[in-house]
């Protein structure tokens, strides 16, 4: 019976993105694998190439959240993979950050915000300090029509809620 | 000594665009995972949302050969890490596919050819039947500046050698 881990594998994945929107790098430092895993460690943001090492891919992170006064994710499409010691989280990222400010004086709202789309991938590995993220790759979404979307099965294509399902549960 | 089992990912990793540059099926079916494997696997094209399980990212594959006359990859900057029976690959992927033809009669070339760059993190699971990829996410590159390149190391940013290391390769 493996819950316990899709569980505690969904309350990492919360904790990155947790950790972005309250700039917390203690708690993000927590989320990514350390030790002997640490310099294997993958990170690539929207529209970057990749990070590699858990020094670097921390620094990425910093410098993603001092460039980012606010920023809000609602998940959606959020699927876990479990297989072993190794699990995948894919999701859609619907992000909510604080508009460049207008001009003084021209009448602007002092406080807009822009809504974006990204997906995400997320490799965890289960290690002595719990499940940490070993790999993750962010994208933007293409807003045509996408030709792969049939990929993830008929039923899917209303389906917005959060979290909505978690499959394929493999043991250890 | 892992060496063999770096050599073996780095061989399925080339597989995997082989396949897609001669449009061969049943070789992308041998690269990715199957059986119990199968229902977890994931997979991002560019621009596109997350197709899970191997029958839609079997499918997923077909559609891009069948939308894609010609498509040459160079792949640089390749890096593999290794972690006892899981193993990721990222990579730039410089790609070259045909232009669309030109109107007939405007004199524009009968063979032109698009390049593009984008990039690639696999996930690869070692099983009975060899190294097998289980999570594929690959993302246009913003040609800007960018501004997490630093965290990939100070010694990296002139290197572009087509598989230029091989780094921390974790024992099982």
């Amino acid at each position: 019976m493996s819950d316990p881990d899709v569980r505690a594998v969904t309350a990492a994945h919360t904790g990155l993105y947790r950790a972005v929107e309250t700039g917390d790098l203690d708690l993000m430092g927590a989320v990514w694998v350390d030790g002997p895993d640490a310099a294997t460690a993958v990170c690539v943001h929207p529209g970057g190439t990749p990070v590699t090492g858990r020094p670097g891919v921390l620094r990425s992170w910093a410098a993603l959240m001092a460039a980012t006064p606010y920023i809000q994710y609602v998940l959606t499409d959020l699927e876990v993979g479990l297989r072993g010691d190794t699990a995948v989280v894919s999701c859609v990222e619907n992000v909510l950050t604080a508009a460049d400010p207008p001009a003084p004086g021209s009448g602007g709202p002092e406080h807009a915000f822009v809504g974006g789309r990204a997906v995400a991938t997320t490799v965890f590995r289960r290690t002595a300090g719990g499940w940490r993220a070993w790999v993750h790759h962010a994208s933007p979404v293409v807003d045509a029509p996408d030709p792969f979307a049939r990929g993830r099965g008929e039923g899917r294509a209303g389906e917005q809620d959060e979290h909505d399902d978690e499959h394929d549960e493999g043991g250890a």
